[in-house]
């Protein structure tokens, strides 16, 4: 049973390879009547795209999306949409040195040894290309969440051993317009301009460097999450943990809360006029699997892109030793790309939620 | 839709609430021909049970396991095989006062507005006695990759801020003999040592701890894992973040592989006789979403247990101010317990992508 | 992949073999704050239970159905509801004759070679007594649907080649008062009696007859049934086929329908008041794969039961001739028991499709 | 939960409208290795395809297919195959007079009410266009069977009351070549003949009727199904009746064998060499929902098609009287075209099942 679905009311599924014609996705189960704006859908591509600063890969990519099917006189219909992204730079001979050769970190050794082929082009399905099609769908949930007032905010919170202070979020506006002003998408611009610096010294070196993204999701409506498997937290970690390079999630106190106690780390409820809330947010918005009102916040570990501009040693599919050195386009740093895939993702993951959440209870609640 | 069953082909479902008259689990999907052997998978339930030791909650459940159906013989029938946990000690009486207090950190605010009704009675559903079901059901699947050579061994790597140092696992079963030469299943004896003494001082005090599991996959064939959604590491992440308590998960180098260079973070392939290995394993035995032949290599972290034995502030459920005295019966720490949990949901991911992987070529290759 | 389970929000899995300890099945997905009537469901069950009459099979079980979670004060909680069925009256040496011999258009040579072992007391998982655990779950959907006044109501309408006229339905309850009357199951008076002499000659004979059953669904409200693929007549198809000795199934024109011209079988709209009707219902209350407010009508045809009393020519598992006796307790006409079968899994689908025809649109239309 | 996705292992999702830009599919799941005979799936769609001949729809599309991701080299590598068919003559004005009123026994009051919104034009997602991404998948399905030698053939089995006789299948490749010797596609030539002339006076009387197609799987191992849900008749019926204008599904005896007797019903089972058979096939190749390596054998049932030449009174979108004329392009008869659609249903069920047929044993028996 292959994997490339993801969701079960608000589902998608995604297709295509790096180097082949075109990538996109069918989301199933988006509600009808939602006013799609494509300016939107097509601004999120264009905070995932390849080129866009010094500290990205440079490859060339306009990642302009088409809409096949399921929109009609820019409404939602409920029937499957079908998003089109084309490819177009594909300078696939940069490649064809890798065609027999495992490179290290990669996922070229495991696809040759379970599929027995694989399309080495630029990593052919396991290339990070795929995510925009996850942003695709994922600016479209993001769309119809807005209309319920959700909002899905994150940021650079580290680069290598730089970390940015937390930062208060008053707007979900705001905070996106304070993260756009620099080319690293961190939110605090102090922090942003050492991460930059590093970046470029690390990028100048032919190595690359892993970071961290936090994420925010603001105004969540209580009871979204459904135990005991799929725990929104759950869910929101598989989702995390499917984003190429992803290599660890956290919620509420994650791996800290771990050294702490109960006496110190128990979120006392309040009432704050009509609203419940608690004083602490050690939960991360999340107790028992469901969303507690509370900002939902969790943290992702990417590690350091595996491709360097340095000679390394490997093995071939033989099984001889064999040298490999670094061409291709690739990112020294591969956080501030990131931002919009996490959001994308963890839109997805809510949306998804937010429908299960509509037949839990015999009298509709919402 | 609700969130009851857990896998895809190996696929399990489990029921019932703290203080009703049973737990259990359907399991639907095991291949026929398996021989069951009950002893060992009472004797995983056994690890799991309440009333262990003095650092252990003191509920008193023998947690017997019956099959009643799929098994025929001593050998699974491929039909669906039926587990069931009745409840013994149900003091329900004990959790009268909470019947309209929101306890802090627990689940009762959120199943009480999601669901509008809850049975209030030692957490319902929400406790982490429902575990008991996905012990028994990892069982079975353990006993399935056993017969593939596979093996999963975790134990406790910290308590609070006590961390055990690593430790070289030279067979499945001398290390869970070492580890099960103490009560905090902690594999390096010095350091079990020092946390069974924190622990204890930390009941003492009514607190309460938490703590991280480290967990290993030996002898995994290359190929498990079903990219971009279904990653290996991305279905374990989810399985674990599905544990009461849980609040992260990384594996190989996890969040301290965010900080570091890709020249130092890449694993170099080598061959070493007919197999292929890699010299270091910062992938945690995963590249691009599958297992590539190496331990596999993960950590959770587990918050400390929400009730304490203090005197805390909250609101009711017409949310008035109120005050909640820890009664019940519970753990310390929770992480004594957590390792045969985290040794069965890894076993049921596992088992999972092996039959799915089955499914990957035309030609079976397994 | 095993396929135990149906539904996609009101999901049931179903589990137990003919002379094993139990039979039963969990349902997940029932919205929570449903009155749940036991009586209710334990009086569907007791139209299904064997020993009713003397048409039926004279094996005796209570079939005294017991919910282990789930529920709590009367109420559903959102949580798996576990339905148990202990097995009492289990003659297993009746079927010790057969253990190694395939019985004629059985199921014991197809379940041999798939799983290499199976249970063969009494069919095992193959046993119609596995369609117990469907009728309890039905009852359950039935108990929701009703709530929005959907009813469910089947009868039999075919026993050979006796055919009883179209009954009009007036209200559900009296179509099932006057069904109930006679001891097969037809709400026309005069045929009942025809059929039950029929089948009691068959029985004497030491034979078998096959026979229909017609279902209808009243007051269903148009928008049920999810296009191209889970449209609701081929779900209902799929749950109606998936019944012990199912070989047909048609909806609306049916079968007669493909030897009409499009000018006689289409269906005219009118607006009766603020009801939007069709003239003629050859449609069958579904168009496009969606109900359309009509009566939906489907009928089901059952094959005669393949144990008869006769001695019977067959091959054993090693592939000699072998002759078979009829043993055991089995019924000459299946279609009496069937009506609550069918009914239930009606009830199933509908329940489904209310569940998910909720998630259609942006703003909720229920 | 919307309904676009078709199969388990072998998975389908389909999109696109009538007189949208394209349509197409991914399918998920299709094991590596497989040589992809894109000629083959052309001719599969040329099939189906409209204006093919006098008693076709005029509508002009070269249903020219393309895949865009999943096939290297010219074989499947495990990744999502997405086909992609453009719309090219989508005279949509044609339906303008058709906005707001309901055609008879059409979707558009279903849609209409369901959606609040629908895309009209020629149907939008209902129009039975959707089927040519359904004949793309299931020509590669038939492909992959192929490999083992599994193949499905369909012909016209009945047009109105004219009913072929059963024609015997000597081999595949046979039976389809007679079968495409004439354009109603029924392998019985005299019979053929007749149909065609009885279809063109209906189509000169600007009607339409209905018919079946008879449908055969041949050389279909014993084993795949999976009870209790999921019996491969019980897939097969929701397949078929899942096709636009389907009402009805019936295998083996169907409906006429509810009018039989069991001791005339009962397939018996003998020895042929090494191979089990039974003497008849009542049976239908299904035994306890599990293929019993008889042939599989089924029939499907379609109204007439619902666009008649006439005027025909209706209802608009706000309840008033209207009058509706037949405009646009549609088939007298739609079984001709329905073949290829039958047999591509029946690959991917086919397909489906002998994939999760894989994982019943401990040890993989094919």
């Amino acid at each position: 049973m292959a994997g490339n679905s993801f969701g079960q009311l608000f589902r998608i599924t995604t297709f295509g390879e790096s180097h082949g014609e075109a990538i996109g996705v069918i989301i199933d189960g988006c509600p009808s009547m939602l006013d799609v704006d494509l300016d939107y859908i097509q601004g999120e591509l264009d905070k995932r795209k390849p080129g866009q600063s010094k500290i990205t890969t440079q490859r060339k990519e306009s990642d302009t999306v088409r809409i096949l099917s399921g929109v009609f006189e820019g409404k939602t219909t409920g029937t499957p949409i079908m998003m089109l992204i084309p490819n177009e730079d594909q300078r696939s001979k940069d490649y064809n040195h890798n065609t027999d050769v495992f490179r290290p970190s990669h996922a070229d050794y495991t696809y040759h040894t379970k599929y027995g082929i694989r399309d080495h082009r630029g990593g052919g399905r396991s290339s990070a290309r795929e995510t925009a099609a996850r942003v695709a769908a994922g600016a479209l949930a993001k769309l119809l969440l807005k209309t319920q007032g959700i909002e899905i905010v994150a940021h650079v919170s580290s680069v290598g051993k730089i970390d940015a202070p937390n930062v208060e979020i008053i707007s979900a506006d705001e905070f996106i317009a304070e993260r756009e002003q620099n080319i690293v998408r961190c939110a605090d611009p102090a922090t942003a301009n050492e991460m930059i610096e590093f970046i470029d010294s690390v990028r100048k070196d032919g190595d690359t460097v892993g970071g961290k993204v936090s994420c925010h999701v603001l105004n969540c409506p209580v009871g979204l999450g459904e135990p005991v498997f799929d725990k929104l937290h759950a869910d929101l970690g598989k989702a995390m943990l499917s984003i190429n390079a992803v290599h660890g999630f956290e919620f509420g106190s994650g791996f800290e809360g771990s050294s702490m106690r109960g006496s110190e780390h128990n979120d006392v409820f309040i009432k704050d006029g009509e609203k419940v809330k608690t004083i602490t947010n050690y939960s991360g918005g999340i107790q028992g699997g469901i969303s507690n009102g509370m900002p939902i916040e969790f943290k992702v570990a990417f590690k350091p892109v595996a491709t360097i501009m340095h000679n390394q040693a490997t093995i071939n599919a033989d099984g001889d030793a064999a040298e490999i050195s670094g061409k291709g386009r690739h990112d020294p740093c591969v956080v501030p790309r990131a931002v919009p895939i996490v959001e994308a993702m963890a839109a997805l993951v809510i949306a998804d939620h937010w429908l299960r959440n509509r037949n839990t209870r015999l009298d509709p609640h919402l």
